[in-house]
């Protein structure tokens, strides 16, 4: 397996050590080697070192302190600003201004930002996703100076590792995968596919931190709660129509 | 550079021959390496090789041949089914009914594709995207077996490739990238991003068949359509509430 698919980790500790312009540049241009739609490059790398910005930005993303501590945060947008522009400029009617074209541009913006963060493996840094991106997508666009047609998707930020992260355990293959069409999961496989990680130490001791009963409540009482992922849905919804992906 | 981010291409013909079960494996693991949101792995890779499921598949995907030609398609969904039925299952109330889940499994679901994309080419395999994906979600959604809670974000088909795929030009790098924040694009600016592609020779062709006047033409009268992006976006966002992403 590629050496960087096989080791990615998250690395949430930094050493206070700036990335060299010409392996950031080669970093990036990684990115834009990845697929995307019409090869319209419907994205942009917004590329935030300045410590002032990334302080601001640090809220944004609910105070992880590898926000402060990596000397680069990379974040990732859906960009029909340019494209449109250009349109605009050749006598041509852009007609992108609708969901299909946030979802294109989205998937174009996730695409590369894997490209960015393998790549800045193989340069011996670490990276971690925030998925905070959509939470606060809005107020990251009025610090960014986001123009109309440009939307926050993801976010990595990138550093050199202070010490080891831990790989994390995933689900066996076979309950992600499905072969020819999709075969919905019985009681039994639901209980299997969980049963390793249900039965670890380390949820264990999150439940009795936690005082759960068990590992699915942590993620509906503790991570990720009906009320917060509604508000969520809603602000980030709003703002992409702000934005000019609703004229439908 | 990573070799595979280098040299990827998008493979539109391929050779009769099938993958091995080991390397599908080693594929398809590949994907689950990735970041994933809380590590709850909110996505399905929905495995297709059945010729016949691959000619039902194929129209979804405007009978591009590569569908029908290459060995393996797999269509990358969002997917909250599973993690849904294991909270049911364990007297948690899962709250991931909105948007803001849809947009997370995807973003899993495309992280995984990338990874899987490269992969393949790491055994000398091809792949290419198919952006048609969101156009026909329901019914490939139809085909695929699909229960609510999951939905299509991306695909790829997988092979042997059939000679040398053209590496595909790409627009400056300081067109993507923004530094520190985002700064808009003069007329300067869009007239020298795309100065070079628009004197290609491809593109003195391609306006010399179509009757058209400039690139941005080809675009938006011929490839990608205002009223048909509505309608693409209309039958995709329905589609996403339907399969039960809409509760906020």
């Amino acid at each position: 397996m590629i050496k960087e698919i096989r080791e990615h980790r998250s690395v949430r500790k930094y050493i206070d050590k700036p990335i060299p312009e010409e392996v950031l540049d080669e970093i990036l241009t990684a990115g834009t080697r990845a697929s995307t739609t019409g090869n319209m490059q419907l994205y942009s790398m917004v590329v935030t070192t300045s410590p002032e910005l990334r302080e601001q930005l640090a809220p944004c993303h609910f105070n992880q302190p590898c926000v402060r501590q990596a000397p680069v945060l990379i974040t990732f947008c859906a960009d029909l600003n340019r494209f449109d522009k250009w349109c605009l400029q050749r006598d041509a009617e852009p007609g992108y201004d609708n969901f299909a074209w946030f979802i294109n541009g989205a998937i174009d913006a996730i695409l590369a930002s894997q490209n960015v963060a393998l790549e800045a493996e193989a340069h011996g840094l670490g990276i971690c996703y925030l998925g905070t991106t959509i939470y606060t997508a809005r107020r990251i666009g009025e610090i960014l100076n986001l123009p109309g047609g440009v939307v926050p998707v993801t976010a990595i930020v990138v550093g050199y590792p202070d010490g080891d992260a831990p790989l994390t355990d995933r689900l066996p293959l076979d309950a992600i995968v499905h072969r020819d069409t999709y075969h919905d999961y019985s009681a039994e496989d639901i209980d299997r596919i969980w049963s390793e990680r249900e039965s670890s130490e380390e949820t264990a001791k999150l439940l009795a931190d936690n005082d759960l009963p068990n590992l699915a409540r942590i993620f509906t009482e503790r991570r990720y709660k009906a009320e917060d992922n509604v508000a969520i849905s809603r602000s980030y919804l709003e703002y992409i129509k702000e934005q000019g992906f609703f004229n439908q």
